[in-house]
């Protein structure tokens, strides 16, 4: 089984993650996580935080000459700004003389965060609590995702809404992905080459319109996005204990990605409002071999694959960091008062969509392992073909 | 940490649980159990098999003179009509002479499981992918509900759609659950008194008519839900692992029902589409007390309980059996078929919005124990008051 | 992964347990489960408790027509004396009249028990904390157990000593186990032959006498037990994370045993006060073939298995309810007493010997899966025999 | 919960870890971990390694002026022959020219690992399976003990025999530790002050003598060794489920270190040789608080804590890098050799029992906080001193 923990302040020295679990023999090198990380920083209508960032990892452990030893694969992303923040993120000393954040942001956990813990100081919270957390996550699935994909196993994923703006031919971009599938490489390409991960140019336009303007009123703006799985053998995850469901762990990987407030697999809300008729996807016979016309349940039956793409799709938030604040409570006074600004994007779905393919990967693999076993690439890779 | 599995075929013997962490000193019931089960299975469109049913819990153990001894606490619910399936489900003998099941129902477990598992009878998935299982999660999930009420946390649901009936006036039916919050049990009783658990006598009588209608068309209808959980103390969850926000545990705990495609937090997928300023709900401090004038967050900021009422919602697929079967494949002859019909429900949304209140109960009860700790209820309860 | 949970409280109705991530299509009857029970209620030195007992399974879900169908495995044993505790140990009621225990035994986890539970009957916590409980460990582990031996893994155990009898003829015995392996069913056999499941009669004569006379003495007796797994891949565990050696889950499952308070792999005490070359096992090849000449590690060589037989020994502490009873504190008068009697054995090492079996299964069979995978006994089957 | 992950190879560029579950506001600095690395580092008998070494420790995440943050810690340890390794530990390259181990040492997991990762150089499995790896372990439990300390319970270990060399007055020893009981700070100190960590002198002399003349033999020592820990609160643990036992759990983490081959709590396997009468601890009044003459149970029953002092001991096997090599299998040549000499240790007894101490600590911190729970230092600590 695949685990991993991610640590870090968004500030702090650098974030840190540990994968375990990964066979032996899996090609990795940084240059291939840089990508990842690369993808999941652009996006239009991010601040100027994005620019500073520009991240790259060091694999502190678990490669050696270029494969995965089966042992754990630690990773490093450095803060580039760290030395501005060396007194204010200090691991020693007192923190006398350091201001305090005292007003929390609606939206965040700034005012959660400081309760729980019992902090008289929200950096404390909005250091770890900050989505630049997603940044060591990405790193961490990267490492899955390579496995994944020696094993035919690709992740793609789109943005298919900007506030208001949807895309108008959802049925053109239907037939984009079709096309591709069950390869999603393709995908990730085509909305890596749109400024907000759009597979359709009328809606990119438009987004990046309202972006812009949403930009100028001090406001932020969420969406939706579509996270793709192709090459998924059919039979992974179970319907037999409820926590052992496909899409319950899927759902969970997604909905814990910040600002994520929603989940569905394949049609889910839509497809509560049609009819049984309409909704189940047929199985017909070609030649020996099952085949569906339809996928509207999103590649999973009952908890488990089909064999078909896997569909999860999630919406996120407006960013809650505003340039027009925010009434809020000062923790200190509790008074009344406006909260913080603190630099921040305008819209992170395009990013968010690149953090779920993360989110997904784990959960893939690790049903994936359940089923097929193995300690190595090799014998992975070996007793999949055969199969 | 409450634990509990779930065993049981739905034309076996019986259903078991066993859930595990308990405090001791809750009082239990069989009686308060069976009254969860109830309400599970009513609904109009219900189909016969739920009148065969009328459940009944047995405690066989972790519960003595009507408290819990911190002992696990095993239940166990009888099939009746077990005796008409000693044959077809017998634990030993060879089975020969019984019909094997070999056209999987689209939308069901059916194809995959026999794939998974290697069968040439689909009834060896069908038993157990069967959502009569959620009768044993519903008994199990009663005990830590019992817990929770003890504490003060409440848990109610009710429906917001079936098929294409909504809510007419959804801004009433908030009116009314801001009423009774934080006690959310007379939400439930509410939804309770409702063949279909909505809380608006307009969309109730709409929907029992489409359900009428599908019924006679051979077809089938899924729909929407909510589940609220009142008294929920803020800071339970944490936003510094990903895997230790709220939120996904929610999401994972409802998607792994039955049918359950989509999950929200709040107005998850509504949010995405508005600016953040109509979005982040705004602190106020009302004589020294934090109020917040809207929840549109659903209680959950960054991962962590916000102290506002929790508002999860699902998306229900329609029904996968239906009485006018889809098209399938035959799993002996490779060959294209129509599917066989099992009697079934044609609608089982207020169910599954029961069902819904059970899988996210284990979940919150966790959170909490984390927080406060505690072998007993004594200990819990003193010290969550003196908080 | 193969969960299991156990329920029950001693004196209560029933015993239950859930066995959740096996295979489907392992063969499985009651029969099977029965004569496991059985091994574990024999041995010289049992009280009139073990006479009552006479175990047999019921089999209540996840298994049809003698073959598993991968859904979780419920098992229940009734308690044959429940009808002389239905007031005692009533579910429901106010216990008014029943007379409490207020005096801990000594050794038992009556005291912390009570102290942890805030029970003012220790009754509660004896039904629990007692060895009773380890009928339906057997029985869960019986369901893994039929797993391993349809792969080719066979457990067997037998006592090394019983007070301060100890094996005259150690080299004796381990000359029988070598003939036998891997096949360790026969050693199961043997010892299940022994009163006392000893492989040496002179060793087997002293021990029944030290029993008898320890009898007649009020007092009770420990013992040394070794478990032997046959059959069992190199290459189970691993190296890479401390919780992933196989070795410390082992130590985890046989040092939760009721009574045992020592546990070691191979000769580890031993081994500890010798030189390094008296130890290490060397490795020499024969015809292309490794083999070792000794197996001083117990098969187990950093933490991940070797190939050569599996040997890990249990140190078990004298039961700890004598007829000579000792001094105590009653937990409501908080006076100096004499701690009171229940019924109990003398030795129960055999028995221990045998659980002990039991609790090894579930850790070496998912040790197994984690490398081989697989859903079905026969697609797991297939893959071990390629390898 | 406290959970934690470590990774980094023996030669790689450094060791990291993770340490999750932390709560807020527990004081920490780099000095106090390097204290416990400096400790793990001494004992007679330690090779050149060691002199490499001198760890210290970077505390990357989850501090802020010298407090936790409730954030996950991330702890770095860099190894100082980093630039003497880079070449044949690079991450990338193809390692083209770097000679391939194929010798594996009896003993080691050189061999399993080989095989179970399918390395063709052993290399691959040293550096992970070596023993380096528990200076992270140890990094990541300072935090863990740095909790504990603030709480009240303290840890400290001792070596009870090195090779044939046991302690003359064992009840000389026991007097010292009852004496300090229950601050266990004294004795890690007293043992810290002996280059073998006796707490005899006459036993001292005589390790230090054995050792010296077993590396002119070329050969290795193992012994055993004993943690205590003091201050821990009756009712941690429970009797309940089999994994909840914190006997079995304890016993697990003192197992996985490495070389350790045996555990006992308190007399474990002394007690199985003696009558019931001679070992449980019985329970006395005085003036109303229950006292205990004797602790035989180390602190432990039914898998429960009883509030005496905790006693765990291990029993560690020689070294397996001999000096003197045993005779082996050349991986790739299949046929007899001599296994390789690494630089290594005659005996790292007093190393281990450092580690011991490390391995209990998250054991005992999560039994502590499963029962008083908390998000922060104050939070925890307020409520365990009202209890």
């Amino acid at each position: 089984m695949i685990r991993y923990l991610t640590a870090g302040e968004s500030h702090g020295q650098a974030l840190v993650g540990i994968v375990e679990g990964i066979p032996a023999g899996v090609p990795l090198t940084a240059a291939y996580i840089d990508h990842q990380l690369w993808r999941r920083q652009q996006g239009y209508g991010r601040g100027g935080r994005m620019r500073i960032e520009s991240d790259t990892v060091e694999i502190l452990s678990g490669v050696r000459f270029g494969r995965t030893l089966g042992s754990p694969v630690a990773l490093m992303v450095r803060n580039r700004d760290w030395q501005n923040w060396t007194e204010k993120m200090a691991v020693e000393g007192n923190g006398k003389g350091i201001e305090k954040i005292t007003l929390p942001r609606p939206g965040h956990a700034d005012y959660v965060g400081a309760l729980k813990y019992g902090f008289d100081d929200i950096r404390n919270v909005i250091d770890r609590a900050s989505a630049r957390e997603t940044a060591m996550r990405v790193a961490c699935a990267s490492v899955v995702r390579r496995l994944l994909e020696e094993i035919g196993i690709t992740i793609g994923s789109h943005v298919t809404s900007i506030g208001k703006v949807t895309l108008a031919d959802r049925r053109a971009v239907d037939t984009l992905i079709r096309k591709c599938s069950p390869d999603m490489t393709d995908i990730a390409d085509a909305a890596d080459a749109s400024e907000v991960r759009m597979l359709e140019r009328a809606a990119e336009a438009k987004a990046i319109n309202i972006i812009k303007s949403c930009k100028k009123k001090g406001d932020t703006l969420g969406g939706t996005f579509e996270v793709l799985v192709g090459g998924v053998p059919a039979g992974l995850g179970s319907y037999v204990q409820y926590d052992r469901k496909l899409d319950g762990q899927l759902a969970a990987a997604v909905m814990s990605i910040h600002a994520v407030k929603g989940v569905e697999i394949g049609d889910g809300f839509a497809n509560s409002g049609r009819y049984g008729s309409e909704v189940h996807d047929e199985l017909l016979a070609k030649r020996g071999v099952v085949t569906r016309p339809t996928n509207r349940a999103g590649g999973m039956e009952g908890g488990v694959t089909n064999g078909e793409l896997l569909v999860i799709r999630g919406a996120m938030k407006p960013i809650a960091t505003l340039a027009h604040p925010l009434r809020t409570v000062d923790i200190r006074s509790k008074k009344t008062a406006r909260s913080r600004y603190e630099r921040s994007d305008v819209c992170a779905v395009p990013a968010c969509s690149v953090i779920a393919e993360a989110a997904v990967a784990p959960v893939i693999a690790n049903a994936f392992l359940e089923k097929y076993g193995g300690d190595s690439l090799r014998e992975v890779s070996a007793r999949f073909k055969r199969r």
